[in-house]
């Protein structure tokens, strides 16, 4: 909240929670109020309330558990609960905060708890699609998406729910629906188990990401220990890297090596990198901001073969040269450059038969 | 808060003071980041973390206990404590709110359970006033006040503090200091106990109020329990009686009795009085709303005589009519046309050698 920066740009993350928790606190009883209006007995309930235990990493604390008791007691007696997300205590009995997106989070942990048969997000988009229908016009909403292929797709930049939901999601096996706010009946999106998919086509969906930056390393000792020498001191930094090649030496002794880092990291990896160059021994260290990740998704692919193969040719046709790989039980990712990014998605949607007809 | 009457003009008070007592959480936040950002150790407190009980009264509940514990080990180590004013927690852990004012009665009440030295409150005037500067330019600002002394002048409607502000105060003795926000080095006003002021002027303050209205029922029975028929049905519709003169009958039969109200509560005393008309057997009913009360106040009233005659000889000599009188041991009050209010006002604070130099 810009208030808080206002005052002071390192101002306390416990206090900045106890400001930015009461926005869903005016909201929860506002919303318990509007229901009253219209019949339903409703009532509000904050995080310490229930109360929603969290660690406390103010800020972007993790749930860690919830008693049911005051909800399921509400809820047997045939009324309705309205619960602030967003928010819960910490061990310490302070306010905490469980970051961006955390409304997703508090919902499905909520449903979790009280074991709900599912649990329904109102959102800003009316279900998960095929690929981002902003590239792909003929983009399809899908009605089912497994939680693994959800996980994929919302690490992968397709942000319709908070990852950490999805994870709890899968964890208590709660089917959630995604359902437009100003169009419910659209239907949405339901997230379930694999089992309760019963067409599995190979590919799911199409996931891009824009934030990403290639870092490369030429001419490193070709040695056992040159991995800890590069990673370690990135961990150190607290630089998560996602995907990682390494060329097999030409003469045993030398080699090169390729990671990619998000953007907002790009500066801070160089330089760990450039502090550690004495223990590593490169000739040259290349950066490239100018990069996206395309990723195909989809549970099917543990039954059917030759879906990165299809991946590889369709981009071949284009003239899209791939310069890192990487691959999952249920996805393949590759990095290109940024400029073919809209090109390389609507080729793969076409090729794996997702376009609507 | 306009939102909460936008959805509901009935809305629930619980979920009306969650909305509410939002605001005190942010400015409880913010103004510990702020002292942070100056070198002050502060954390805040919500009436829940304390917790600050309160009665179940949702929207003006009432304090009962305060745990001083956390403040006390906080203090103890040197550090600061921001604490929520308006809010605390009912008995079934639910968010209440302590009406309007309710910052001061947090803050008096805070101060008593810490048992601190003195509690300093900051507020939009500099002090307590011998009377309105608005109409008596010549007011002065007072160094000390009694408690009772501003029990009464907060009742009749100086509004410096909340009446339930100061009766905590008097009732755990704690001196009570009022400045202005703006121009603290003004000094402002000291509330504390009556022996701890030395020089006791007979009049202390003139207070008024044109919240005020008055009934009279003409020619009512003489007889026991006519009071009781009278006042039991303005208890029973939740209308306070203020002032009250029943005038001696001629006949030993019939008198008039007339009492005044708040000007918000004339219209449902005169709908209560109406209809317990078979039982009190009144010839007219008349009420008037163009009164006001004037009062002159002061501790010093118990040890100097004459006070009262002067009131009387000086509004009489400005030619302004008595219509009702009350007295209590340190207050003289009397109802007058509310035109003659800045008149009689003005005149009484020269009377008793209240204006400034």
């Amino acid at each position: 909240m810009a208030w808080t920066r206002e005052l002071s740009p390192l101002h306390d993350a416990r206090e900045y929670d106890v400001v930015v928790s009461a926005g869903e606190q005016i909201t929860a009883g506002l919303t318990a109020i509007a229901l009253q209006a219209i019949g339903v007995s409703a009532r509000s309930w904050m995080g310490w309330q229930i109360p929603v235990h969290t660690s406390a990493m103010h800020g972007s604390a993790r749930i860690e558990n919830i008693d049911p008791t005051a909800l399921d007691e509400r809820l047997e007696q045939g009324m309705t609960a309205v619960v602030a997300g967003f928010q819960g205590i910490a061990p310490d009995n302070r306010i905490t905060t469980i970051g961006r997106g955390g409304g997703d989070t508090s919902a499905v942990a909520v449903a979790a708890a009280i074991k709900a048969d599912r649990c329904d997000i109102y959102t800003d988009v009316d279900g998960v699609y095929t690929t981002d229908p902003r590239i792909v016009p003929k983009a399809r909403r899908l009605e089912k998406v497994a939680y693994e292929e959800m996980l994929e797709m919302a690490s992968l930049g397709a942000k319709v729910l908070q990852t950490r939901s999805v994870e709890i999601a899968m964890l208590h096996r709660v089917p959630v629906r995604v359902l437009s706010t100003f169009k419910p009946e659209a239907g949405g999106t339901l997230l379930c188990d694999e089992e309760d998919i019963v067409e599995k086509k190979p590919v799911t969906g199409i996931a891009y990401s824009r934030d990403e930056a290639k870092i490369t390393l030429l001419r490193i000792p070709d040695r056992p220990g040159i991995a800890a020498a590069i990673f370690d001191p990135l961990a150190d930094a607290g630089v998560n890297v996602d995907m990682i090649v390494q060329n097999v030496s030409e003469d045993g002794r030398k080699t090169d090596l390729t990671f990619t880092v998000t953007r907002g990291e790009l500066a801070r990896a160089l330089d760990a990198i450039e502090k550690a160059s004495g223990a590593i021994g490169y000739r040259e260290l290349k950066s490239d901001a100018n990069v996206a990740k395309v990723s195909v998704i989809g549970i099917g692919m543990r039954t059917h073969a030759g879906v990165a193969q299809t991946m590889f040719r369709t981009l071949a046709e284009k003239g899209i040269n791939i310069q890192v790989i990487s691959t999952s039980e249920i996805k393949v990712s590759v990095l290109i450059a940024e400029e073919y990014v809209e090109l390389a998605v609507r080729a793969l949607h076409s090729a794996y038969e997702l376009d609507a007809a």
